[in-house]
């Protein structure tokens, strides 16, 4: 017999890229779009957006605003990277995973992926790269790129990026950040902007990523130079990986509009904290393995294997590792608590009947 | 004495670029704005914009939405040629000029710009490629690039396009077409889908770009396989040059605007009377060799040196060739007739104490 | 007080491309030396060597002369692969870890090392990418890339490689073997042309690099496309990723020479047992860890760390895994029995004083 | 009736790398096989050549042996661009017309190839790409590349390389000189190493190739970096750009052989002289225009039509441009008065009919 099931939430658990984007973000491409403004970041709101950027991260930095996530790293690492260099990063790292080799075509660079149990690399592992070093038939360990927070929803502390940042420079490395969720891992970590500045530039990363899709953007992420020397070619670098957005303002505009009052704080916060309720309303359903509390904004639970299907075709969900049984459920900036109830409600009707 | 300068228009004549998105694309993205979508393509405005795409031409093709021309240009190319191979191009073409190495960086590919008066190539000079073919030294012909409207504001007609394909596929090239203002060159030609359809698919073109930035979007461009099998692996392609949207479904939506009723080619239209406005406007004027009339969206006169510098700080225009002392004035979809007048008179006044 | 070593042998134990050319070799190269022929391999040395190559697989092979593993490595690759395409190895395969991110920056393709004990790959590894195939994220798995004999002294049955392009077949994926150290493999397992054809062309194998310089060459490796039509665009993917010879009679010469009366057959098997005899003399010498017989022609024993340094000042060889103390000896085309035996001595008389 | 021919040359007036290897270069090879020598340069022969490049250039400069022309121009280029660079060419460069593409694909960059009259860049052009420095949609002029002598058998003087150079280092470009038939120039002009130094190091050259292909070599050519802080990387360039040779000793030998005694002076004298002749030797033939005496080895006569297939198919030689019915004969090392006297006569036989 079909289980009755309750009415689904408003929103999926898929992504937070499934979520649109913030009103306050959509009113200020709309005051954006205002007479003309010469393309290519020659424009009052790109000039803002590279003073706020600034003005985050206490310092000067150097900014570029780009397409998507993809791009932006590919970005950063063509900028840093030098021919026979190689990237270090985890396994799990979405420049290895998730990109279709757009680094390693475009950047030209090899990426040497190590093994990690929670996506995060230790500095260890970046010591051990010393043997490679100077030796003219290995790729030369150039760059260590680290995410935060990690595509397993794992979070370094500011002190870890710190010493990887330390051990990488002492082999003169460069430490990249891609911080496709950055807002999630600071505000997990405390919430500020001193948060921020803790676990990137005052930690000792040289380029990151600041994501704003996954963010309540439309669309749009910004390479940030934190050494601005690194970014002196940016200009090109951005254009020859086919980063360089035309109507800028229109990017600049969405980040002008995250930036302002910390929004992008806000918005990370909330979906964080969906995410702990989602984790706390599904605790003790008999049948799920829950998992640890979520660091971010995803919980990676553990069903069983026939209670996956019909709940992702109530619900969508993306499957995490099949072969555990595994799946994610993600929240984003604009998850209602009535979703997350919603939600757990459907979780507890599949898994009824079986209990 | 210093000239005593009318009001200025209230839009530049720099490009199409420094124009705003049309109120229509505004609305479309506020209106997909609302609950979840998945991301990368996979929600019902992307759909309905791959339908539109294949209704627009008449016949099923491959649509894949990108972020840039540039990365449209690159996404196509890449998606044809193969190792060892050239592209043919003119020497003004944006991806020979204009993309800071991005097609040979990232296509991996040898461009081979020929020399052009108006930047228009013939079948001669495909046909000449001959000669390379089959010889190992050479980097292999195999894609011809058009770009229509051309970089100079010239169109192909349909029958010099189709005897460019036809001279491309006798040799066993491919023939792409940069469309960033395929919507311009429609409308001087005729101005119906039926005039579309006679320059790109019946003609013999294989893969276009149809852009959307320069007319009226806030950002967005669609890489159309008309012979849809070259696009079989077009979303590995898509995703390795860095082009994959996130959000697709705001692209999509702008583009869905644009089509319906279609107002890419009222904004186009629109547009090129401007420019013929402005050339009329401006013929007469003591001092301005004003060339012959737009074909489509922007003049390009000739000024007397010490007037451009005045004039471009009273309203900003681009210089096109100093030596020749050569502007270009561009029109966009939201220049107004008044825009137009008062530049009219900004040149007149700039130029009467000489005259 | 120092220990009093014997005399050490007349030739190190480094590596096979320590050694120098067989004098067969170097005769056929002189005896080429005569009068002009044209170059870039439209000469008829080279026409004898791609017959000769036909022959020795039993079928029309499409084979292709270059210079260095490395640069077949890259020229076969790049003949198979798309954009968005990756190349699954080994961990330890050459390509990933010795050929400093050249097949990433030259065929612009990504890597997936997969982890193997004994640098083999298995068929149920292959299987296990079909999760990323169809998925526009993941760079898709295209060519599995075998080395045989393997970087760690192992050797595939024909029956393993049969069941791992069974297996990569069954994906649609194709089949790159690095043979640098073919006859090695091949001497190991039968040594005839018939143990060639079951490990390669029989096995199932697409393409294939056939070892020269290791094996009594000046230098030269052959890509063998054993499925001709694969290499039907060779001579131009050559030429582009610059491993085209210009007097390519002189590597025709040395490639004839050695496959004349099985020449090749002959070195490898006289290299592998001189590791063989190496390995049973240096068993039972205590203090040194010799580990299984080796399958070709080298042997990975460890030894005292303190052993390490004043051995290979003695008689030049190369550290493996310093964390273990493992050492590589390896054997040559031109090793001697005297130099085995020497060599025998010299580690006898190290580690006496601590027995 | 068909003409009775004279009895051919023994060597074809194809090209100088149709000539085999001088003797003196064959046996430094055979002396080098002898004994073992570590792989990739560190053996006494490289270590013995690294030293004689830097007395011909009479100061410290970085040296690396390569395989092949193509090879040692993308090693060259690989070390000196940057991402977004562009390298600025003739048109008739060999970089920009027979080498595939290989400097768009492994090096990156985009090539910018001026059109020149015979095949020589000037000063004036290097000063025009000002135009694009610093403008983020332009490809970045980073480095000229000339060739010496170039590819029409034409030759810069040392003032004029030293123009181009100054040129070039007020713009913050780099200069790399392809020297593929560096001898042949310096053989024309003046003869002596210190002729070498006028136009190479002393002019200003940054890092140039030295060929030893064309020269009397079996292959192989040199990278200088005559800025030896060019090259600081370049052991990982050249490895990751696939031009590493394992048994370097055997690439070394051979340099070393051409460069005692200055071996590589003669023979490049002794080509230029047959050239001399032969086109002393063809003046007045009726129906030969026989074009200006040649600077180095080779001859561009324009032939009757009909008298093109027939010389070569008695005595091969290469179409040089066929709608002018141009031809190149070009003379080698090895080519003797004998060769030459039997060639003009052949000439005077195929053309007497018509006189």
């Amino acid at each position: 017999m079909p289980i009755a099931m309750p009415e689904p939430p408003s929103r999926s658990f898929a992504s937070d890229n499934a979520a649109g984007a913030h009103p306050a973000v959509l009113e200020a491409v709309q005051r954006a779009n205002h007479g003309h403004a010469l393309a290519y970041g020659d424009d009052d709101h790109t000039r803002e957006c590279e003073r706020r950027f600034s003005e985050l991260f206490g310092r000067e930095v150097a900014t570029f605003l780009t397409f998507n996530g993809t791009g932006a790293n590919v970005m950063a690492l063509t900028a840093l990277v030098r021919p026979g260099d190689a990237v270090v990063c985890s396994d799990w790292a979405h420049i290895n995973v998730d990109e279709t080799g757009a680094p390693e075509r475009v950047v030209g660079a090899k990426l040497i992926d190590l093994p990690t149990v929670d996506a995060k690399l230790t500095p260890d592992q970046i010591e051990h790269q010393a043997h490679a070093i100077g030796v003219p038939h290995h790729a030369q360990p150039a760059v260590v790129s680290l995410t935060q927070s990690t595509e397993l929803g794992t979070v370094y502390t500011a002190d870890e990026i710190g010493a990887i940042c330390d051990a990488a420079h002492r082999l003169g490395m460069l430490v990249h950040l891609d911080g496709a969720r950055i807002a999630n891992a600071v505000a997990s970590q405390g919430g500020t902007v001193a948060t921020l500045r803790s676990m990137t530039v005052d930690a000792g990363v040289d380029v990151m990523t600041f994501g704003g899709t996954k963010n309540g953007m439309l669309g749009g992420e910004a390479v940030v130079f934190l050494r601005p020397e690194l970014g002196a070619r940016g200009h090109f670098v951005r254009k020859t990986v086919t980063q360089l957005p035309s109507k800028m303002r229109f990017v600049a505009a969405q980040f002008n509009a995250l930036i302002e009052g910390d929004l992008w704080l806000d918005l990370a916060l909330h979906a964080n904290t969906m995410a702990a309720t989602l984790h706390t309303g599904a605790t003790g359903i008999a049948g799920v393995e829950i998992g640890p509390p979520p660091a971010v904004n995803s919980v990676f639970p553990i069903l069983p294997g026939d209670a996956i299907d019909p709940l992702r075709a109530w619900c969508f969900f993306w499957e995490w590792d099949p072969e555990r049984r595994q799946v994610r459920w993600m929240t984003a900036w604009d998850t209602t608590t009535q979703d997350v109830e919603r939600f757990t409600n459907g979780v507890k009707a599949i898994l009824a009947p079986r209990n």
